[in-house]
């Protein structure tokens, strides 16, 4: 759960970050194209995004980095956006959600990603902000994701260059989703490798792994839930910013993420179902275990009796003048070995 | 649960106060502003707040213990309140909700704060009734919860000076459900906390802390989970006191009263997992238990048998005569305390 | 479940009383008021009743015994009750339930009352008929549950004698509702007590209570729940016999039957809590058995070995002759027992 | 599960019995009537049955034993039912279900019986073609359930013979839900019973008991659940063929069926709670039984250990020769005895 | 859980296989049909389907094989299916759904085998675009599923030569779904099995079996949801595709897929009861060797305590001079152990 204290007592609208800072001052990444031309650029400051506000082309600004609220607050002043908008941008503990405005529809999405030394999922905050004909999208850090969109877009690969900005925010929201997989696919790999384990030889430590497991899943489901929510009203929205040739690509954007939460869903009963058999596997153990002591003391113990009858020092104990009593007591030993050993065998404990 | 049974064979709509009692007299607190002026007064007795109630100035009154009934029977009739309403206010028991009358919308809601030296969450209870242009709070303390937003208004920060009645509503609401996520986060500090001690080293003390978050956590849901329903019914609700500007941060509110309840349900997910992970340890540290004490007995068991069997007295016993008799036997011990290490060893117990 | 087989293979609309008989013949009492008037009769037989059908004052008419299967019969048919009407009024098993008739309304209840010798909620089963201005009620038995009510109307106080047959159908049910309430923090109490017995030293009795309070509460959910389906469809209801003053109570109604329903589903949440608490604290404690155990066979059964060593009758034993033989075995002894302490500290076991 | 692999390949419609064989040859039984007049026959031939059809009175055809396949599409020819439902009237795996058709209506329902001996609830496949003024029943025995009925048109008891056909077929659902409370009495008498068990001295054969009552749960469970939504389809279904006043019956089994799911449910909740019980009882058990381990073998295990110090043969031990040396190692046992015995008293273990 | 990760990054339309490949090229199967002629042909290449298409009999194109994604894409552009499709079609982890397009449905749907070696379920990906008078079937393998259908066509049984192309997709769909119920049985068989194991005498392997059923029912479960809602839609469509005498024939399908999702569920509720009834009887068996143990113990360890003191080489030690000291020890013998034995009957552990 990401701190939100901080806003504890504020006004509603009030935008404060929420998140980590990545990096000291924002990047602003734009790109503007038609069919025809594609303009891409770092700029220095937002204000120079401004100006392609107007122009008919499809304008993409990327702006990395949450920290300078006042930076939110400007670009939102100049694009119309809701205060409440302006808010949700900055606290990166909302869920997925989308929201319809007169002139902007708004979306908020985490991106998720596998960090492969700590075995954990990382969630980052992604809100869009889809106009006519612009994008804005803010993120948390300035990461890998979108680059492929932008390269896809300079070589007009694909049919986002032919599409309006409703279409190239499908292209984000569908590249974002695409990753859940991903993760969901590192989280598989732990599962079978946790089975393994259980099938080989579980350790405590397998029992660390499984609930390490669980935990993430609670979190992962989390995250994705919302998720189906949030494309089922995008495509229930009768927003005109949405093209008609942009829906069916929503349908299908909601049947992945159906998928995500179909297989978090399987994963959170495997993960039960691991821990049920770990816990089996160890009251099947605890039986074993029990059984072999209890073997061991029920020969013995009245063998060690028999044993310390003969070691006392009564002065009169007829056995021990018998010729054959050492003999004769070996006897005794073996029959009460032997007569144990027949009994646990029709327990079925040998 | 709040006694309630006071109120058990009275006829509906009787106004019986089944809280506790913080102070002697009840404070009364009324502010009036307009965009343009306000005013703040500490009333001394309720029927002064009454001449405002005809200004066209949004008026809110607060009322700080409900224990005087009569006070609320006297502010009740003159504000025309249904019987069901006056009997409501007083009822600390009743959960969040909110009623659409003709005149007036009733909304009932918990405060919650969280009390750090007994580790509990605590709910007041808070009603409110928003008219045209007046605000009447009910609440069972003069707590400080209130004064953040009698501040914004005196100094006119924020939109709270420019927007009516209903929108001081949406403040108060807003900012009650803000601390939920204060509390939640002390409690999420707890959960942390456990999961250390998990890790470390987990105590008799562990499982209580355990258990007394699960039913903290009942109580947390129990009291978060009609804050959804009573949200969605004030969106739906076609009662023309909600003005247009206000349903979109209506929408805002119930984004909220999702993520509090979605929280609360990780939270609870997450000491379930705790608990498991608890029994599983303990159902580890047992075998372990067992383990060593099935290794020695196991091991010496036998060996003390033999002790016992050349102990005896018998008159004639061929091998305590031998010359390497002793050195003989402890072959045997060694040889016998061997076999069974190395039966452990391919058990993997050892 | 009470019985109901023996109204097996009957045609429908059978009446057959299923319950439990109380006293040997019906009592009928007989309220007949306008806001002016009141008249309260004890009749003799149920043909009395009759002629106030058609005054335009408000009759209730409650019988208090459903054996006599004819009796509710004779008023069924000069009531003009449905056939299946008649069959429930005097099948007990059947669940919380409202009908809508053209001429009249049916209503089905349980009352609930706490026996505080037993520990046991005992449920009653009531039935109301609710026409444009008459109410007959159904009970089991004569109990005090509606003297307070008949009391209320003959000294006028409270809205009810002003109002109608409708009215007094909900002052009614609020109060068999409200008494849900009593029988609810009974169980409270209950609750409270096992969780202070499970602080200070769980007893197999304390096992016990919690499983007795399980099984209560199946009962009371199975009696609960149905409520608020009926009072809802109550709501929903276009019976024009329902006049639009009384449904604000109505949602009052259904309120309390959300509220009691919440606490039964609370209750169940924390005895299930109990018994886990219960069942952690078991395991706990037998980890602690087995230390004690384990730790004192770890220690004595290797000393007791050596001891038996020393105790062979080998006739060449050196270490027997030895000068300090008996101190250097005390060595022995103390080291193996200082050895296995420290083992068991490290182990964190003392 | 009944076998329906048979069925695997064949195109849609095909009729094939799925079910088990009772008789040799199916029999036929026809009731024709009118509120005047009653005909009843056992026809040798289905054919003899055709003529029925196009009279103005009532006429009700039982067919029982299902496997000659070819009857049901004879039958189903000349009444015109569709392929799917004559296919539907020998899959006897099918669960319950109401289709609505042009002409007719199709119902499929499971007759329970409890059988005392094997304590096993069985199922029997039953559907019922309801036309405007016929009813064929098919039935995969004949047993003794539609006697009772066929006797009341006899004798013209009830108000069946003054209404249509489609009374009658719901005289017939009635009967048949009727007999499921006889079976849910049954095993209610079970779980009284398994929990007397549980409070006089549960032994494996409770465990056994309770086992095998929730199999024949999830089977019942699986029975009941479908007919909810079939009776609601009934009610909300607007063929002509359901007259109004019969409608009201409808509602009355609709309530029968909610009434016997909920018996149901409850059974389920209670008969994991005597599961629950069961289970920790078996944990105290194992507590009490290690505390007596414990407590013996903490005890006597130090004192064995002394008495084998003083069994030793050195040479030199001077307490052997002391005078009061047996005295004073009894009092040495009595005080290890006395302190164990203390320690275990504060430990509350005695 | 399918590989989808390959596509990551690649643009939504993308069509990339997913699956295994089972052959090294696509089969292409073709058969024509009218009520009066059928044509059935093997093709070399796919082009060669391409003029069917614009016959008026209905042409069913089955691919065998989904490898060869070039080929998928030529098939898409002849029939102008939508880019989307053309990428579901070879994503094989896509699970069961429908899609209308305005000229075609699509449906994706898993054909269930069960390997009787591995004992697993095995499910292929299965897609049908179905059209006015066409169907393309497009499979992971070419199977002998299909092959009945063909049969069936070529020889004229059945209604399907006299209906369209919709009636054909619900043919396949119908044959595909009655597969379901074979694999069902299959595993219904194994439920016997592992519960006459557990009557007769449960093994670890037992248990290893109880766990390898209940993943295996979390994948067959997560396969036959989708189907409901996935059959359901289809039957909600208003594509006119789909001809109204073919309406009725889904619904039949609805209901086969609600009874394959019912009987798993019944199979997942009697695995849980499965490992609860392996639990408890591990815990009734580990209590039955702790008491073995116990009583074995608790019995010898004091005899033994006694037959060490009397071991002892105290100078003085009168009891050893008695006449009938050692016939007296065994009186004390005899009754400790029979004392011992009494209070165990009394604890009712023999």
């Amino acid at each position: 759960m990401k701190r939100s204290s901080g806003k504890l007592g504020l006004p509603p609208g009030s935008v404060v970050f929420t998140g980590v800072q990545y990096a000291e001052t924002p990047t602003f990444r734009l790109i503007d194209y038609t069919p025809q031309s594609v303009t891409i650029k770092r700029l220095q400051k937002v204000d120079d995004a401004f100006p392609f506000k107007r122009k008919k082309s499809v304008t993409w600004l990327d702006i990395a980095g949450l920290h300078q609220t006042d930076v939110i607050e400007k670009i939102g002043n100049y694009f119309g956006l809701h205060p409440l908008t302006q808010e949700d941008i900055a606290s990166t503990g909302k869920r997925a959600d989308f929201e319809s405005f007169d002139k902007y529809l708004f979306i908020v999405v985490k991106i998720l990603s596998y960090n492969d030394n700590t075995n954990e999922v990382v969630a980052d905050h992604v809100s869009f902000v889809v106009g006519n004909n612009f994008v804005l999208s803010f993120q948390e850090r300035d990461g890998d994701l979108l680059n492929g969109i932008r390269e896809r877009i300079r070589t007009g690969k694909g049919r986002v260059r032919r599409m309006g900005a409703d279409f190239l925010a499908y292209v984000l929201l569908d590249n974002i989703i695409d990753r859940y997989f991903g993760v969901l696919e590192k989280i598989g790999d732990r599962i079978v490798s946790i089975e393994e384990d259980l099938n080989d030889d579980p350790q405590q430590s397998t029992l660390n792994n499984i609930h390490k497991l669980k935990r993430e899943l609670i979190y992962l489901r989390r995250t994705i839930w919302p998720l189906r929510d949030m494309v089922n009203r995008m495509i229930k929205s009768d927003s005109r910013i949405w093209k008609k040739q942009t829906k069916v690509y929503l349908n299908d954007l909601y049947d992945h993420a159906i998928q995500a939460m179909d297989t978090a869903e399987s994963f959170r009963d495997m993960s039960a179902n691991m821990l049920d058999i770990y816990l089996s596997m160890m009251s099947h153990r605890m039986n074993e275990i029990m059984k072999v002591l209890t073997i061991f003391s029920s020969i013995f113990i009245p063998l060690t009796f028999v044993t310390g009858v003969y070691g006392m020092n009564f002065d009169f104990m007829p056995e021990l003048a018998w010729k054959y009593g050492y003999l004769f007591i070996w006897g005794i030993f073996l029959s009460i070995a032997g007569g144990m050993l027949y009994y646990f065998k029709r327990k079925d404990w040998l």
